[in-house]
C-alpha cells in the first residue's frame, strides 16, 4: 500500500511535545532550494519508511493517550449480531468481535475489546472546557500551524470539533472551525452493490490521498457492519457514518418499523467500533413535514425522508428528538461527535432558504445547546441546492442560531442544470460558502444525481474541494494560506516547471497536460511555454523588460521605477496626450 | 457539418417582423407534455433542415440589413500581401482577396469585396443614439425575451455592446451587457502547430454546439489570414482578435519593430474580413510599466508585455493610446467593437487588485469616454487571478470608472494552486464576478498554464463557464432564468430520467454517467435511482408522504398541512419535549 503521492515530495513531520506526537507533512523541495511544507491527509500510506497491511490495521497511534487519562475502560462491548451486517447472512461476514479486526484469510489481530468512558464525557470538548491541552489538540495545532490554545479555545467554546472516538486510536487528529483551514469530507462506501471490502477501504486511502479531511461511509448494503471494521482499522482520518442507514436495514428496510430502541443500539454497535462524528436527524420534527409538501422537490435528504415517513407513520414526534438527551449520554461516553443532519435541506434552486429549512436550522439551534450541556461536540450540516446571493444568509443564520458551531455543508449546488458536472456547480457555492465561515465542505462528485462514484469521481470531486477550500482560505486571509500560491506562482514566472507539476494539486495530471504539448525533456526547463512559443512569452519579454532596465543601470527595483517615471514625465512634459485631434465621427 | 446538439431536442425559431429574421432557439419537449425553450448558440449546423458546407460559408442573413441602410458601401479593399499568413510562405495560403472565401480544392465562393461606413460611424450604438431598432436589436432582443427598446437603451446609454462588424453578415445577432444573460467567450486557434485550417474552424463549431457566445480567434502561426477567413465565413457568433498578434508576426517577431502603421493595417486588414470586436491594449501606458517590476508575475498579457516592452525599447507612449482616436475612426466605420485589454491584469493572487491594474483599469475609463464620442461600441477586460473577497471591487471600480460599460473578463481564477483544473479555480471567480456584474466571462480550459486545448479541453471549458454563467444569471433574478432550473428538477423529482438527461447542458455525459450504473433501460423510466436503490430512495418516501396523507383525505397540500399541524398541536400539548430529564454528564 506504500505508494507516495509525488516522488518528489517527501513526507516529513513536525515533532511535538512527546516522541509519538509527530504531525506528517508534505515537504517539497524545490529546485531554486526552497522547501514548501504543505499540510497532509494521506496518512502512513504515503510514508516509505513504514509498512502497512490493511489486514492488521494502521498502528493505534493515540491508545496511550487516551488510556492514561484514566476516564475510559475496556469492556465486553455489544456482541456482534447477525443482523449487523445487514438481514441477509453474507458470505463474507467477518468472524471477530464487535470492535475486532476483520480476520480474512486466517490472518488478523485478536478482536479488540471497546472502550468507554467511566464517569462524565470524554469528549475533547470536556478536556478544553477543564483547561487541558490534550495531545490530540497539540497535534491539530501543530498541523494547522496556530498556538494549542487556539485550539483548545475553539473546542471548549464549540467554536470547533476534533472529531475523535477513543475506539479509534489510529487517526491523526485535525480540528474543524472557521478560524481554522477549511476542510474537506469524502463520502464513501454508498454502495448497495460494492464489489469488496476492500475496494471500499482503497476507496477511503484514494480519498484521503487527494486531501479528503474526513471520509464519511454511507453504505446501505451488505456487510455493513464489515465494511465500516476495515475502514476504521484502516483510517488516518475521522469517520463519520449516518447510523440511521444500517438501522433501517435492521428493521428490513421500512421506516416505519424502526424504534428509538433499534436506533441506540446502532449508535452503540458503531460507537463501540470507533465511528468519530455520526449525522442524526434529530431536528426533522413532525411539525414541519407538511412544510415540504409544496416544495418542487420535497424532501431529498435519505435520512430527513426516512425520518419524515417514520413521524407520519406513527403520528409522534421524531424519536431522535424525543430521545435526544439519551442520545448525549452515549455520545459524551465514546466522545462521537454530532453532525446535527439537515434532514429538509432544499434539492433545488427554487427551495432555497425556505421555511422548512430554516425551521429545521433552529432546532439545530436547540439541539446544539442541549449537546453543550452534555460536553459534547456538535456539527451543524447544511444544504444543499442554494442560488449564490442566497449562500451568505445560510451562515450567518447557522452561527447566530447554533452559537458558532462548526457548519458543515453539501456544496451547495448553484444551479440545477448540469448533472455530470455538480462538482463544479457545487464547488462555486462550496467555495463561497467556505469563506463566509463554513468549516467542512462535503464533496459533490460528477457522478452526483446520477449513479455511484467510481475512482475517477472520488478523485474529481476530492480535487475541485480542495480547490474551493484553498480559495477560502485565501478569502479569509487565513494566515500562510498564500504561501503556497505563491510558491507555485513563482514557480510559473521563473519556468521552474518541475516546482510548478510538484506543488499544484495534481502533479501527474499538470505533467501530463504540460507533456501532451511539449513532451521533451527541455521543455521542462524551457523559457518559454506552449502557449505562446518562444517568441510570443509575456513572461520573458517581462523578465527582458527587468534585464534591460538593468543593462541601463537601472539596478535595482527602486531605480527601475525611477528612471521609468522620469521617462514618463519627459513624456508628459513634452505634450505626451493624444496628439491626433480629429473631430468625433460618431455623435 | 449537420449533427444536432440532441437528437430529441429540437430546432425551433422565433419569427420577427421580417421573414429572414428567426431567432434560433433549442426547444425541448419533455415527456409530461411540457415544452422548455433554450438559448441557442450552435448556428445553422445544429438544424437538419440547412446545409452548411464549410468550404461556402454560412448564408449571410444580416447582407440586406446592411445595405438597406445605406450608410455603407463595398470597395476593393486592401490587397492580401504575402506576409498576412506570416512571413514564411505557407502552402495553404488562400488565394483569393482580401474578403474572399478560401478556394481549396478548387472550389468556393468568388472573392467578397469589404465595406465600410461612407460617413459617420455606423455602429448598432450610433442607431441606438439615433432612437433606431434595428433588425439586429430586435433579433438580440428576441433571444433575451426582452423587448427591443432595452436593448437599444442600453446600447444608447455604451451599457450594452452588439458585436457586429459590417463584413460580418453571417451572425446571429447578440447582446452583451450587465442587464442581460452573462456570455460566454471561448478562444481558439491559438496554436502556432495547428494542424489544419479545418481543425479551426472545427473547434469554433464545437465551443459554439456547447454554448460559446461568442470565439475570439488567438492565432499566432502561419496562416493567420486564411485561417481567420475560414472561421469568420462560416461562424454563426460574433469573432474577436488581438490585432496585435498578427502585426507583430508582420515584423518578423520583434515587438521593438512595431509601428502604428503597421498595426493600422493590420487592424483594417481584419476589419474588412469582419473581425467584430478587436482587443486593444491601448491602456499600459510607458508610467505604469515599472508598477509591474516589483509583482510576483510581472506582467503575464502577451499583448501587455508586447506593448510594454515597445514603450521600454522607445521610450515612447503606447502607439495604440497615442494613436487612438484614429482607431476610433476605423472602429467606426466598420463597426467594430472595442474590447480595452488589461495588458497589466494580475498573473497571480499576489498581484490581484495592485497598482498597475487599477492605474490601466483608470486609463481604459478614459479610452471608453473617448471610443463613446466616437460612437463606438466599447468593452472592457478585466482580470485575471484574484481572490474571492477582492473579486466584487474589480467590477464595482469598471463600472464607476468606465460609466457602466460591459466587463469582459478571464476567470478570474480564486486560487493559483491547480494547474490542470484552472476551469474549475476560475469558474469559482467567474460565477461570482458575473454576479456582480461582469456582462461575459472569457473561459480557461484545464489545459491553461501548461499547454494547447484540445476538442475535450474546449468543452471542459465551454460548459464549467456555461455553469458559472448561468449560475450568475439566477443570482441576479435575471428574468426567465430560473425556469430552467425548474424544469430540470421537476424533471429529477419525478423520475423522468430522459428528460432529466435533455434538460442537463451536456446530454450525452449526463445519460452516460447514468446508464454506468443502471443500463438496462428499463431503469430510465424506474422510480428511484443507483444513488440510494428502490429502498432508500428519498424522493420517492416523500411521494409516499403524499400519497400517505392523500389516503387519510387529507386530499391537496392546504389540507395535509392542516392535518399535520393539528398532529404537531396534539403533541405539543401532551407535552411534547425532550421527556427524559437526565443530567449533564459534560459540565
Amino acid at each position: 500500500m506504500t505508494e507516495p503521492v509525488v516522488p518528489a515530495a517527501r513526507k516529513t513531520y513536525l515533532q511535538g511535545s512527546r516522541p509519538e506526537l509527530r504531525v506528517p507533512m508534505r515537504e517539497v523541495a524545490l529546485t531554486n532550494g526552497d522547501v514548501v511544507v504543505l499540510y497532509d491527509t494521506s496518512g502512513p500510506y504515503t510514508d516509505p519508511d513504514q509498512r502497512t497491511d490493511v489486514r492488521r490495521g494502521l498502528p493505534p497511534l493515540r491508545e496511550a493517550w487516551i488510556a492514561e487519562r484514566g476516564d475510559t475502560a475496556p469492556y465486553e462491548g455489544r456482541a456482534a449480531r447477525p443482523e449487523d451486517d445487514g438481514r441477509r447472512p453474507s458470505p463474507t461476514a467477518f468472524p471477530g468481535g464487535a470492535g475486532g479486526l476483520p480476520q480474512a484469510d486466517g490472518e488478523g489481530s485478536l478482536p479488540r475489546r471497546p472502550r468507554r468512558g467511566t464517569g462524565g464525557a470524554v469528549t475533547q470538548r470536556a478536556y478544553a472546557r477543564r483547561g487541558e491541552i490534550t495531545p490530540e489538540m497539540e497535534f491539530a495545532a501543530l498541523r494547522e500551524g496556530v498556538a494549542p490554545e487556539a485550539v483548545r479555545d475553539a473546542l471548549a467554546a464549540g467554536r470547533a470539533v476534533l472529531p475523535a472516538n477513543v475506539n479509534h486510536p489510529e487517526i491523526e487528529p485535525m480540528v474543524i472551525g472557521r478560524d481554522f483551514l477549511v476542510k474537506v469530507n469524502a463520502n464513501i462506501g454508498n454502495s448497495a452493490v460494492a464489489s469488496s471490502i476492500e475496494d471500499e477501504v482503497e476507496k477511503m486511502t484514494w480519498a484521503t490521498r487527494w486531501g479528503a479531511d474526513t471520509i464519511m461511509d454511507l453504505s446501505t448494503g451488505r456487510d455493513i457492519h464489515t465494511t465500516r471494521e476495515w475502514i476504521l482499522r484502516n483510517s488516518p482520518v475521522p469517520v463519520g457514518t449516518v447510523p440511521l442507514y444500517q438501522a433501517v436495514e435492521k428493521v428490513g428496510g421500512d421506516p416505519a418499523e424502526l424504534t428509538y430502541e433499534v436506533f441506540r443500539d446502532t449508535v452503540i454497535e458503531q460507537a463501540e467500533q470507533g465511528v468519530d462524528y455520526m449525522t442524526v436527524h434529530a431536528g426533522v420534527l413532525l411539525s414541519y413535514v407538511p412544510l415540504t409538501a409544496r416544495r418542487k422537490t420535497g424532501i431529498v435528504s435519505r435520512g430527513g425522508s426516512i425520518m419524515a415517513a417514520w413521524c407520519l407513520a406513527h403520528h409522534e414526534e421524531n424519536f431522535l428528538y424525543t430521545h435526544f438527551e439519551e442520545l448525549c449520554e452515549i455520545f459524551a461516553a465514546y466522545d462521537v461527535t454530532w453532525s446535527l443532519g439537515d434532514g429538509l435541506r432544499p434539492g433545488s434552486i427554487a427551495d432555497a432558504n425556505d421555511e422548512a429549512q430554516f425551521a429545521e436550522l433552529r432546532t439545530q439551534g436547540e439541539l446544539t445547546r442541549i449537546a453543550a450541556r452534555f460536553g459534547t461536540q456538535v456539527m451543524n450540516e447544511g444544504p444543499g441546492h442554494v442560488p449564490m446571493h442566497k449562500i451568505k444568509e445560510n451562515v450567518d443564520l447557522q452561527q447566530e442560531w447554533c452559537d458558532g458551531a462548526p457548519f458543515y455543508t453539501l456544496g451547495p449546488l448553484t444551479t440545477d442544470i448540469a448533472p455530470g458536472y455538480d462538482h463544479i456547480t457545487s464547488a462555486i457555492g462550496a467555495a463561497m460558502i467556505g469563506w463566509h465561515g463554513t468549516a467542512m465542505l462535503c464533496y459533490v462528485t460528477p457522478k452526483e444525481h446520477l449513479g455511484l462514484p467510481d475512482r475517477d469521481d472520488v478523485k474529481a470531486g476530492v480535487i475541485a474541494y480542495k480547490i474551493a477550500a484553498h480559495a477560502a482560505d485565501l478569502a479569509k486571509g487565513h494566515p500562510g494560506a498564500r504561501a503556497w500560491d505563491d510558491a507555485l506562482s513563482e514557480a510559473r514566472f521563473d519556468f521552474r516547471w518541475e516546482d510548478q507539476f510538484e506543488l499544484s494539486l495534481d502533479p501527474g495530471t499538470a505533467r501530463a497536460f504540460h507533456d501532451a504539448t511539449l513532451p521533451a525533456a527541455p521543455a521542462k526547463t524551457a523559457h518559454f511555454c506552449s502557449m505562446c512559443g518562444p517568441h510570443f512569452c509575456s513572461m520573458k519579454i517581462t523578465r527582458d523588460v527587468r534585464r534591460y532596465a538593468a543593462d541601463r543601470g537601472l539596478g535595482d527595483e527602486e531605480a527601475l521605477a525611477a528612471g521609468m517615471r522620469e521617462k514618463a514625465e519627459e513624456f508628459k512634459a513634452s505634450g505626451g496626450r493624444l496628439h491626433l485631434p480629429v473631430s468625433p465621427a460618431g455623435s
